[in-house]
C-alpha cells in the first residue's frame, strides 16, 4: 500500500467519500484518518442520523456540515465508510451498493456473511480479488490487532491454538463510555456519588470481564467475534479461546496472547519474522501500554517468550490503538487497497 | 477451620501476637483481621522500623503504639507475622524462630525454601504437620486465589497445565502506590503535569505488563512466583504458563484462567466442586469484579465454560482482595491453623 499518493498523481485519479456516523468517535478519527494519509478525495460527505444534521464538525480549520443519511443519495459516492451501528448498515448498505458506491463496514453486521469479505489489509488483500459485490467488512478490533502481530507467524510456522485474554479500553464503546469512566473516576477522587450507564459495573478503578452480550455456549458475543472473525481471516483451523475484559484505560487494547505451533522454531525466527511483519513494531528489550500506542498506526508486539514446558508454544504481549488500526485506520487501509488494486 | 472461638473458650487459651510491617498496608489488614475474627490475643505487638517507633495506630477506638523491632525480644511472644520486605524477614525470621516464636512470613523470603511450608490452609494445611522448624511461609497473592479456586477441581481432576493472566491492582505494590495512582488520576482529570515513581510507566487509565523484575527466561519474577508456588503448594507436575499485568485498580486481583484437565468431566461437576470449595463462593448467572470482592473474604470465581475444541480444557475467572486472602486473612487463617492443630 505504499506511495499510494505518487501513484494517484501520475493517474491524476480522485474519490468521492461518504463517512456515516461521522460525529462519534470512529467517525472522527476517520475523517482525520483520509486526511492525514493524504487519501485523494475529492468530495468527502459527512453523514449521520437526522439528529446531528447541520451540526459543524472542524479539522485542521476546515468545516464541515454533517448531512441527514436519509436524504442522501449514494449514486454520487465511490466509497462508503459505514461506522454508525449494525442497524444502520442493515437498512443503507446494501442501498449503496445498488448504487455502484463501495461500502466499507466497520460494524459487525456482515462480517460472517461468507459471501463478503472481511479484510485486514496486512493479512488477506487478495480476498477482495475475489469479490462479486461492493460490500466489505471491516473486522472487529481486537481481532484486527491480533492478527496483524500473528499472521506473520502464522504464515513460516502454522498456528494451530491461541489463548488470549484482553485489556480493552472504554473507548471500544463508545465516546459516551470515554466520558463515563472520566466522570465515574472524577467522582471518585472527589467523594461524590456515581452514576453507572455504559457498562454493567462501575468502570473507575474496576475491571468488567463482559465485553457485549453473553451466549448460549456461556462466551459473550466479543468472545465469538474473535474466535470466528481469525478463523475466516487467517485460517479456518485455528482454534481460538478468548476472554474479554474491559479495563479502565480510554484508548488502546492490550492482550495477552498465548499461541501453540505447529513445529518448534527458535527464538531468533520468530523475532525476525515479527520485525519483518507488516504494520507491526516489535521489541525484543521494552513492551508497551495502552498509552504508548494511543494515536499510532502499528500493532505493537512484546514480551516474546517460550512457554516453559511446550516446545512450541510462545507467549506474547499486543497492544494497539483500537480507534485506528483498529476501526478507522484498518478501514482506510481497505479504501486504498481498493484504488491500489483499480477497483474503484 | 471453624468453631475456633469456641474451641479456645473452652481451653481459654490465648496468645502473644506481633505483627512486623505493622504501618504498611497489609500490616494493617493483620491487625484489622486478627480483631475481626477475634483471633484468641493476650498481647500485641505492633513492630516496624526504627523511623516509626512511637506512632499510634488506631483501630475500633483502640490506640496501638508502634515499637521498633531492633529492640524487641522475640522470647515473649507465641506468633510473629512478618510483613516488612524480605531484607526484614531475612534479618530477624530467623532470630524469633530461635526464641520459640513461629514466624507467618508473608513476604518471599523463605517461599521457595525446601525445608520452609508455603501455605494455602484451605489447600495444605496438613504439610504443617510434617514442619520442624518455626518458620512458615504465606504464598504471593496471585498464587493464592488461584489456588484456592483451583484446588477443589484438581482433587477430584488432575489439573495438567494453567495458562493465567492477571489483573492486579495497585495495592499489591503497597499503600504508596495506592497513593500514586490516586494522584495521578487526579492530575489527569485536572490536566496537570504527573509524576511516576512506584511504576515504571504511567498507570492511571494505562496498563503495565509487567509485575517485579525481569529474569533471564524473560518471565518477570511476579510470574515465576506463580509457576514455582502453584507447584510447591498443589502438585509439582502442574505447568503453569503466567502473564501478570498491572491495571488502575486499587484493591483485588482478577485472574483470566485456563486449564486442562487430565481427563473430561461435565460442567454439572465441575459446577459441584467448585460450590462446595472452602474458601470459594461460585456464581455461575453472575461474575465478579475486584470492586465487587473488596473488603470480601472470600475466592470468587464465575464465567466457567469450556474450551469450544479441546474436551478437557475449561475457563474460569477468579477474583479476591489481593490485601485479604492474598495476604492478610492468609496469614491470619495459618495462625488458626496452628492453634487448632495444638502446635502452638
Amino acid at each position: 500500500m505504499k506511495n499510494l499518493n505518487l501513484y494517484q498523481k501520475i493517474f491524476n485519479m480522485s474519490y468521492k467519500v461518504a463517512i456515516i456516523g461521522a460525529t462519534g468517535a470512529v467517525g472522527n478519527k476517520l475523517l482525520s484518518t483520509l486526511i492525514e494519509r493524504n487519501f485523494p478525495l475529492k468530495e468527502i460527505y459527512l453523514l449521520a442520523s437526522n439528529r446531528s444534521e447541520g451540526k459543524e464538525l472542524k479539522f485542521r480549520n476546515r468545516k464541515f456540515i454533517v448531512q441527514s443519511i436519509e436524504k442522501f443519495d449514494f449514486k454520487d459516492v465511490d466509497i462508503a465508510f459505514f461506522s454508525a451501528g449494525s442497524s444502520v448498515s442493515a437498512k443503507y448498505a446494501k442501498e449503496a451498493e445498488k448504487k455502484n458506491c463501495y461500502v466499507i463496514d466497520n460494524t459487525s453486521h456482515f462480517r460472517m456473511d461468507k459471501n463478503i469479505p472481511l479484510i485486514v489489509p496486512e493479512v488477506n488483500h487478495s480476498e477482495l480479488d475475489k469479490m462479486r459485490g461492493k460490500i466489505i467488512s471491516n473486522p472487529n478490533c481486537s481481532t484486527i490487532q491480533m492478527l496483524v502481530a500473528l499472521s506473520p507467524i502464522h504464515n513460516i510456522n502454522r498456528i494451530k491454538k491461541i489463548i488470549v485474554s484482553t485489556y480493552q479500553s472504554v473507548s471500544g464503546a463508545g465516546q459516551l463510555a470515554m466520558n463515563e469512566l472520566g466522570s465515574q473516576s472524577k467522582a471518585i477522587i472527589e467523594e461524590k456519588a456515581l452514576s453507572i450507564e455504559s457498562f454493567p459495573k462501575q468502570i473507575a478503578f474496576n475491571v468488567i470481564p463482559q465485553i457485549d452480550l453473553f451466549m448460549d455456549n456461556r462466551y459473550t458475543k466479543e468472545e465469538m467475534k474473535m474466535v470466528n472473525e481469525t478463523k475466516k481471516i487467517l485460517d479456518q483451523s485455528i482454534d481460538v479461546n478468548a476472554t474479554c475484559v474491559r479495563v479502565p484505560s480510554y484508548i488502546s487494547h492490550a492482550e495477552s496472547v498465548y499461541i501453540e505451533l505447529e513445529n518448534d522454531m527458535n527464538l531468533t525466527s520468530l523475532e525476525n519474522a515479527l520485525n519483518n511483519g507488516e504494520g507491526v513494531i516489535y521489541s525484543s528489550s521494552d513492551y508497551h501500554t495502552p498509552l504508548d500506542s494511543t494515536g499510532q498506526d502499528a500493532v505493537y508486539v512484546s514480551r516474546l517468550r517460550r512457554d516453559l514446558k511446550k516446545e512450541n508454544a510462545f507467549n506474547l504481549w499486543i497492544v494497539s490503538d483500537n480507534l485506528l488500526k483498529g476501526a478507522a485506520l484498518n478501514s482506510v487501509q481497505i479504501g486504498e487497497a481498493l484504488i491500489k488494486k483499480k477497483m474503484v
